[in-house]
Formats: C-alpha cells, structure tokens, sequence
C-alpha cells in the first residue's frame, strides 16, 4: 500500500453519487476511478520485479545492519552455513544410514547409467563422487540425492551418437560429453541468475508423465541389447529400428544370458514391487541393485560365464576423477551439437532437481528457492565438467530412498559421495566380472517406476486438452526422438495458451433474483435475464490477437438478442449493452481500438455502451486514449453490474416520465 | 439457452441457505453451483463452434425451405447474386467514374509494382486485368480496389531473387514468381476454408505500422536505382548494402535522369499533399501518376532522352493475358523457396486486403466477412497465377481512391479491368519511351503514405510494449529482411501474451466502506482491508506456466500480511485467505494441483482457504479431481467476496461466544 502515498492528491474527489428515486429513497452509485498515476518507469520497475523477483528474495536483508547483511548473504550462496552450525551427532546417526543406503543403490545405477550414455562404466561413478560434495555445499534441499538419471543419460548418448560413433572415437565422444555437461551447467547456472526459470515451468506435468512414460519405454527396449546379448545392435533409439534390430538379429541371442538376464530382472521387479507396497521394507528394493551385482559377479566369475556368452565389464580403472579441463572443447565442428545436447540434457535435468527438490519441500514444509537451486546445479555441473563427470542431478528415485531411509540433511550425500570415493580407490577390480546383462536389469527396474499410468488416467479424467500433451510427448518420443516430442508437446501447451488468449469466452450474465448479483446464465439457471439489457462477460486479455473475434462475437450475441425479440414482439427492446470487465486483465492498443469501433457501432445501433469494472490497466490506457475515446470523461462506466442495471433503469424511467410531462 | 434445457434435474436442490445474526435478522449466503452436466462429446462440439465458427455462418439457412437455402447458399459463395439484381443504372454511373480514376492509377502502378518485385512490366498489367474481374463475383467488399501492392511486389521478388537472377534467368524468374502465386492463392484459400483466419490476427496493427514504415523506406530506397540511373546495383534489399551499393557508384549517376527524377517526384509528393488537405481534390493525386508518365513519355521521346542516359521501359508486347499454366512448376530444387514465398506474400496481401475491406466496411456500416474474403482473394490468386499475373489484393491507396471517387459496387472493378484491357490490346506501344525514373518516382509517392508517424505515436503513448514490437518490426526490416523483421516482431507479441499468462497479477482487495462490494486496494484508495481476512484476486486462467509463480507469490502475499501484523500486535490474526476467483478463466491439470498443494499448505498453517465465485469450467475441473481434492463439497465456496466475508466472521462470532458459553 505504501507504493500509493506519493499520489494522495485526488482523495477528496468525489467517489460516489446518488441517484434519487420516486420516493425520495436515494441509491448511491459508485464512480469508477482512475487508478493512482504512476510514472512508465515505476511502472516497468514493478513488473519486472513481479515477473523476475516474485519471491522478493532480497527482503530478510531489508533495515538488518551490515555485518547481519553479509552474514546472510553469504548463507544466501552457501546453505551449508545456515544448517551447519547447529548440525548434531543425531543428525549424523541418520544422514549415516540414509547416505550408505543410497550409496549402495548409487554404484550400480552410475555404471549402468553411464553405459546408458554409451559412457565408459567409472564416468558414472567419478559422477556420484564429485557432484554430490558440491550440492552438500551449495544446494537447499535436504532430501535430494544427486548422481546421474536415466533421462538425462538417454538424451545426451542418443544425442551425441547422431554425430560421432562411441565405439568409432571413444576419445572424441567423452569429450563432447563432458563439454555438453559443462554447457549444461553454464545454461542451468544461467537460468537461476537471471531468474529466467519460469522456462523449465513450461514442461508441465501433463508432458512430463508422456514424456517419463516414453522415455522409460525406451530405454527398457535399449536394455534388450545386453539382456539378450546382442552384439550388432542398432545406435538409434525409436521404437521401430530397435525392435527390428532385435529381430534381425535373433541367431545372436545368447539363451544363458536371457535366462540369467530375466531371473535377475523379476528379482529387482519383485524387491521394488515389496517397498511400494510397504514403504518400511524401502531397503529392500535400495539394497537389491548391489546384492544382484554381487550375486550375478560371483556366479559369472564361478561358472566362468564369459565362455558361455555372456559379456562382462572388464578391466576397470582403480582411483579418483582425474582433472578434466583439458577435455573441454570449444571449437570444432560439433560446437554446435555440444551446445545442443547441454542445453537440451541441461532442462531436463533441472526439471527433474527442481521437482525433486519442491516434492520433498512441500512434504516437509520447507521452501526450496527454485532460482538459487538451479544456480547449485548448475555449478555442480561445471564442477563437475572439469572432474570427469558428466551431467548430474537430484534423481527421483535416489532421493525417494533417502528421504524414506531417513535423510536429515545433504550430509547423506556426502557419507555416499566418501563410499563411492572408497569404492573407487578399492574396489574397481571386483567389478570386472560383473555381466552387462545385470547392469541392464538393473536399468529396467529402475525406469519402469517412470511409467505412472494412474496419473495419465487422472490428466485424461480432468483434462481432454491435457492429455492430448501427454499422447503427444509419449509418442513424440516413442517414434520419433526425445526432443521432437517434447518439442510437440509443449508447442501444444503453448498452442492452447494462445489459444484461449485468441478465442476468449464471452459470457451472458443474469441477475440472481432478489440480489443485485449477476452471473453467468449458462451457469447458474435461477439467474434471469434483464429486459433491455445484454449483459456480457469477457473472459480474457482484449488484444491484437482476439479483437476481430470478440467484434464478430460480440455482434453475433446483439444479433441473437434481437431476433428472440422479434419473434416475441416484432421489434427489439434493446437499449443497453453492458460489458463486465473484471476479467479483462489487461489491454493493448488494439484493444483500445476494439472499444473505439465498438462505440460507434453501437451508436449507430442507437444502444448505449457501457463498461462495468474496468481494472486498473485498463482504464489507464483507455484513458490516454482520451482525445479518441471518450470512455473515461463519459457517464458509462460502473463499479459492479447491480448499479449500472439500476442507474440506467432509473434513467430511462426518468426519461419517460418527462416524456409523459411534455404536453402534446 | 436452449443448450441448458437437458440437464435441468437438480434446479430444486437448495441454492442459498441462511445464517442467523443475533437479534433474529437473517443473512442469505447463494450456493456456489456446479455447472449443468455436459457430454465431452458436447462441450468439445460448442468448444470447436467458438474457435472456428464465432459468426455462426450457417444461422441464416435455418429453418428455411431447400429452394431459399440453395438461393442462400449460391449468395454465399457469390455475393454478386445479393447486390447483382439490384444493381441499377445510377450506381453504374458512380461505377464508371471510379473505376476510370483506379484504372489511371492502376495502369503506372502495376507497370511499377511489376518492375519492383524484378518481373516485366506488362506482367503488372495482366495482374489488373484479370484478378478484378474475379474479385468482382466473389468478393464481398464494395470498395475494394484489385490489384498488384508494393509490399507482396517487394517481398517475392527479394525472397526469389535469393535463389534466381531475374536478369540472369528471366523465364525461370517469372515462372517461379508464377508458381509462388498459385501457392500463395492455394494458402489463402486454405484460411479461410478451414476457417483459420485468425492467424493473420498476429500480425496486430503495431507490428503493421513499424513493417510498412521500414518496407516503405526499403522500397524507395530500391528506387535510387532508377531515380540516379545507376546501371550496377545490389540486388539485396537490406539498407546498408543498398546505401553502400548508391554511394560506390557515383559516377554512375547521370544528371539528366537525377533533374527529370526528381522534378516528378516533388510534383507527385505536391499532388499527394493537396489531396491529402482536400479529400474533394482525390483526382489530382489519382491523375496524376498517368499524367507524369505521358508527359515524361513524350518528354523522353522529343529530347531523345536515351542518348543522355535515361533509361526506357523499351518494347512491350500487345496482346492480353496468355494463359500461364504450363508455367508452374511443382517440382525441382526451387520448390521449399516457392512454397515459402507463396505463404509469406500470401498472409501479407492477405493481411493487407482484409483490412481494407474491414476499414471501409465500417466507414459505410456492412459487414465484410473474414473467411469469406480470404476464399475470395485465395481463389483470385489460384486463377491469376494460370492467367500470366502474380499475387494481387485489395490495395490500400487504390481503395481510398475508390472510395472518394463514390465507387458503390464491385463493378468499378469491372470498369478498371476493361480500361487495363483496352491498354493491353491497343495502347501498350505508347510505353516505349516512358522512362524508368518516372517508375520509380510513382513508387516513392505511393509508399510514402506507408508511413504513419502519428499512428506510431499513439502506440508509444498508450502501450509500451506495443512500440517495441512496432520498432522491432521496422528495425528488423530496414537492417534484415522483411522475413525476419516480421518473425521477430511476431514473437515478440507473442512472448507478451505468454508473459501475461506465466506472471499474472494477483491483487489484494479491500472493502468500499458501506457496501459489500471488494476491489483492488492500490486502485481504489477508500477501499480498506478486512481485519483476519487476506483476500486476493488472481486475474489469470492458473496452468502449467504459472502455477509455480503463483504459490511463491501467494507465500509472499502471506508473509507481508504476518509481518505486517507482527510489527502493530506481536501475533498474527491471518484466519482467512479468499481467493476471488472471477478472472480465473481456466484451468488445467496443473491448476488442480495448485489448488490441492494451496489448501494443504493452508491448513498446516491453521488458515481457513476460501473460493469465491469459481467460474463453470473451473468448478467443472475441481469437481472431477474430487476424490483427490475436496472442494467441492466442503463449505469453502461463496458466490460473492461480500457474502464470504459476512459468512466466514459470523462463524467466527459463532465459535467465540459459544467458547465463553462454556463454563470453565
């Protein structure tokens, strides 16, 4: 309120007048008023603070002295100084269970997923390492567990291999994955700096569960090529080349790696079917990934499965990321796709963080501050870029598992970044036979909680237009590739935005009997209609794009209004067209001239026009349309449709009784 | 109304109920209802009907015998069948005069237009020669002029002449010019069967205003060419080469030409100005681009202007249009630019066209409709483009004309097109000397009015943000190209629109002392807060792209209010948040879960959470999450913000005199 002091001067005005009837009651009309002037430039500092700083983030620094102020600037960019100081042994207790627990689910899931990303295995693990340090340090979420997802896997390999061939140039290929993760961070980054992270909204969840569902069925079908043992498999990623290369490759089937493949498979399925069911027994489906790596390794290394067809890992490296700025690439001729592929694997990893990360704010009513997120994951990845790591985020079902282990702080990512450190320094040889075909197991198990049909159902039952998206992203990614459909489906969202902004409803009101109050008649039926009066409604934004329809609509009501009169008494009783304005949220120079051409039509009509609740922008503008537009000098604008209906009833009474007067 | 009359089972349940005051006075609260029930099936049917048919084309033809609905119906497609019988010998007069004045008009500006957009000049007097004709039947403006324009002139010949020399390969040239005519009449059509009209809507009269200001200078501009007589000239349209490509050439430049150039030009611009001030004195600017092109004709002729370096249209063949069939050409590597050329001039002269038709429709009270128009001018296209002309439409200046000259029908047409055709057949070899500098000094008189400072003006003053698409859109095609001046105009507004919907307003509303009417406290200074109750105003459809601003704006809302209370009492009295819910347009899945997330952070916060007058698609939508979301059927909804208000503090009444009432 105190943004109005400066304007006071125009209080004393007149507000109101009254009208008197027969009786000598009175009825008091309400004036519209202009709204407080306000200079362009206040104007603009106010609507980019509404559109950049909704959550006014610099507040809590208002009126405190300067050292409180760098004190909390400095807890602003590192979260850790607010939890840390008053960190305790019990916390830890718990952040020690929740942080071993997904570290066990975190060294499978990174090698699978870095294979998924047509990786080498221990990129997926110096993944889980570097990244997670940085979040405890940067990130506000209490609950997020970060490594590598499979969605995010899954683009950049199928993105990257459109190029340069994982086998071919192996060499070349991490290093536009790393250089892709580097950009991924710089964009991320970005957007939480310029507070631009309103883009990621526009993945809605209507796209995200086609998108997920999609997505997950394609990585499933990838996961055939070690499950079968398919050796010749295609690079693409579409339903159909995948399903051919399947079948045109049958003679390559290898029946002990089905078999061994498909026992491992319901083991997982039925461990993570047993934690849905009672989310106590959670450990059950996090432990299961490690017990099948170690289970499958010990069986392959004792029947010596290798000669019976089925591929393992092999050798792997022992020790820590190794630096990697070196690997950077910022020329060449797949600048471009690097670009591309960070920007694309870049959104898609922040709407899985952010949404992560608000999941488990909301449940445990805390804020997560969606722009100071994306700057910690976005730095993480830069960070990471420069360790060896490839892209990262907080993952769904990590995170699920450490919340239900019991996870107080980002102290658990720590305790599973230090396991993950153990394991690469000493663990790295036990997992030379561990067979490919687990590790894809262990990627089906995982996606299928991507599919969530009974949400889609719930999109179908609320919205029609919501899930036509939906459809559209799930078979967008299904047939043609991942960022075709998400491509669709958002030009679709944004399709349907235009859409209702083009084609705005216009709504005849009636007046509720015995109240002034008036709604919708379609709506409520007991409302009735005023003789004389057409009552309408505009139900969106007045401008370029919807002027000539709200015109044609508009005549077509005054048209059908008109011939229902004809037919009841041969000739139309209409006298006053009223427009309700409070849904007209804002108007631009079209729409100025929408008022413009619809008051001298209506002159012609001999119908008086009349504005009911113009909202302040309006009649801002409407006003400095004056010299063309007499809307605000004129006595035909009104606060609520009650008193225009009344005033303007009583005018033409007046009207008439004086007509009577007059002797002939 | 009638759409109502299946579903009227519940209109005997309860609609209000009544609370009881102290002292035995009744206070009536309306029950929120629920929308009546409708099928997917139906809504999706009134849902299509409004996008696409907002006129109701077909009402005319119902109820009516099959004889009259054929009659109806040859009328629709040919509107000479309604004025045609009626036509009578004193609007003939009219006709003739009109119609002469155009053609005299018509006849130097095809043979210029032609020559901008690089085709032969006799290719700009087939196209007024048969379009008009066509137009004639089909079109259902009275005052609309036919013919060739300068912006479609100058956009197919700079975007064809990106790929072909007109001078290198001149049959190639007009055949694909041709060609992307029959594509531009195919799209056109198109629109306006499919009755999509309202894409052309994006191009809103601030982007119009800033485009033809820039194309306007870019196309005199191009006329330096023939007005310096240089011989070597960019063939690009951008006005840095343009300017860089006049000043390498000076010594190009020949004086004779520069004198006689610009003495014509200054007289067109004197001519164009006296009509301007006297709108009675239309013939001086209408005659006199004929009269400048005899007397430089003969002029040239007497003083054997060639040999002192003027330069002649030269030999043009007699003879009326040839047929142009054979000429399109649907295959080979020239075909994505035709097709492209086609859309871009197609929407603009569409553009152009229809607004014409709109602008005079309502100077003479007819109505001109849309669709109808865009199947007109597309089919007049398609038979053009077999008939040796290139794209044509309704032209702005030559309507004017038209008009002030007194044309009553489309048969001032009729009398253009046989005056174009008594040209072509006997008075072509009188153009043999007329020079091209009096070619390009009708253009730069006739796109001078092009621009339109004032209008430019009163955007700056009434919408900001609409200027800076006007600028974008006359910067980006005086430095780029008309392609991408327009296309970054276009995002620009529609980047408006989305920024609307992505960060709508919410505003706080406060009581009008004495009434139960709510409105927006820092419009309405009188208004005051309702102690207890934070009652906001969304004024946007809640989705996908907004959700998310929503909850952190509301959070801030929130958070004011507690401070603000905390500073006067050291407590919060925050009982209640109503959310007025008229301006909320829609919903969507998205929404539904904003409003589920709303109520359980409300409730964690002891916060009652009130709807007011949720408009039917919103109630729809709510109703059907039910199971998840119990708005519905709890006692939260209110017809007006004054009768929650009344309602939620009686209870609040209610539950503090029944707490003392209990004996302690």
């Amino acid at each position: 309120m105190d943004q109005n002091g400066s304007s006071s001067s125009n209080t004393n005005t007149m507000r109101s007048h009254c009208i008197e009837i027969n009786d000598n009651e009175e009825f008091e009309v309400h004036k519209v008023e202009a709204p407080p002037q306000k200079s362009t430039l206040l104007k603009l500092k106010a609507r980019l603070k509404e559109t950049f700083f909704p959550d006014d983030p610099l507040r809590q620094f208002k009126g405190q002295p300067l050292p409180k102020k760098l004190i909390l600037g400095a807890q602003y960019f590192f979260p850790i100084l607010q939890w840390g100081p008053s960190y305790s042994f019990k916390l830890l207790k718990s952040d020690i269970v929740s942080g071993l627990t997904i570290a066990s689910l975190a060294i499978p899931q990174g090698i699978s997923y870095a294979k998924l990303a047509s990786l080498p295995p221990i990129v997926g693990l110096y993944s889980s390492f570097v990244p997670p340090l940085v979040y405890a340090v940067l990130g506000s979420s209490r609950d997020v567990a970060v490594g590598p997802v499979s969605i995010a896997s899954l683009v950049m390999g199928s993105m990257l291999r459109e190029e340069v061939s994982p086998t071919g140039d192996s060499l070349l290929f991490l290093q536009l994955a790393l250089t892709s993760t580097f950009f991924a961070g710089i964009f991320q980054a970005s957007l939480g700096i310029l507070r631009l992270g309103f883009i990621i909204d526009f993945l809605s969840k209507a796209i995200l569960i086609g998108f997920m569902a999609g997505a997950a069925i394609i990585v499933a079908l990838q996961q055939l090529k070690s499950l079968l043992g398919i050796t010749h498999f295609t690079q693409q990623m579409a339903i159909v080349p995948v399903m051919s290369s399947v079948f045109h490759n049958v003679d390559e089937w290898s029946w002990q790696t089905i078999v061994m493949g498909f026992c491992f498979l319901v083991l997982l399925l039925l461990a993570r079917h047993v934690s849905i069911r009672n989310p106590k027994l959670f450990w059950v489906s996090a432990g299961a990934p490690l017990v099948s790596v170690i289970i499958s390794t010990v069986l392959v290394f004792a029947i010596k499965g290798q000669k019976h067809g089925i591929s393992v890992i092999g050798k792997l490296e022992e020790g820590l990321n190794p630096p990697s700025l070196n690997m950077l690439r910022f020329q060449g001729s797949h600048l471009v796709l690097v670009i591309k592929t960070g920007i694309m694997t870049g959104i898609l990893s922040l709407t899985e963080g952010i949404a992560v990360g608000r999941t488990f704010a909301t449940l445990k009513n805390y804020r997560v501050d969606g722009n100071k997120e994306m700057m910690a994951i976005g730095f993480m990845n830069v960070v990471g870029s420069v360790t060896s790591c490839y892209v990262t985020t907080g993952s769904f079902s990590r995170s699920a598992v450490n919340h239900n282990a019991g996870a107080k702080t980002a102290v658990s990512n720590v305790v599973m970044s230090v396991t993950v450190m153990v394991t690469l320094l000493f663990l790295m040889p036990l997992f030379h036979y561990t067979p490919n075909l687990i590790l894809g197991a262990i990627i089906v198990s995982a996606v299928v909680g991507l599919i969530d049909i009974s949400a889609a159902y719930n999109i179908w039952k609320i919205d029609k237009y919501d899930f036509i998206t939906t459809l559209a992203a799930f078979f967008g990614v299904i047939f043609i590739s991942v960022q075709t459909g998400l491509a669709i489906a958002v030009g679709l969202a944004i399709f349907k935005i235009l859409l209702q902004v083009t084609r705005p409803k216009t709504v005849m009101l009636g007046n509720m009997p015995g109240t002034d109050i008036y709604r919708d008649l379609h709506h409520y039926k007991e409302a009735t209609r005023v003789p004389g009066f057409l009552i309408l409604s505009i139900e969106a934004p007045i401008n370029f794009a919807n002027i000539n329809y709200l015109n044609e609509r508009i005549s077509r009501w005054i048209e059908e209004f008109e011939e229902e009169d004809n037919i009841k008494q041969r000739q139309s009783s209409l006298r006053f067209v009223i427009l309700e304005m409070s849904a007209v949220t804002a108007i631009d120079t079209s729409g100025v001239s929408f008022f413009k051409d619809m008051k001298t039509a209506m002159e012609k009509k001999g119908v008086a026009f009349v504005l009911v609740n113009p909202l302040a922008e309006v009649i801002d503008k409407l006003e400095k349309a004056d010299k063309v537009n007499d809307f605000i000098r004129e006595n035909n604008l009104y606060l609520t449709v009650g008193e225009a209906v009344t005033a303007l009833s009583l005018e033409v009474k007046d009207q008439q009784s004086s007509m009577q007067d007059v002797p002939l």
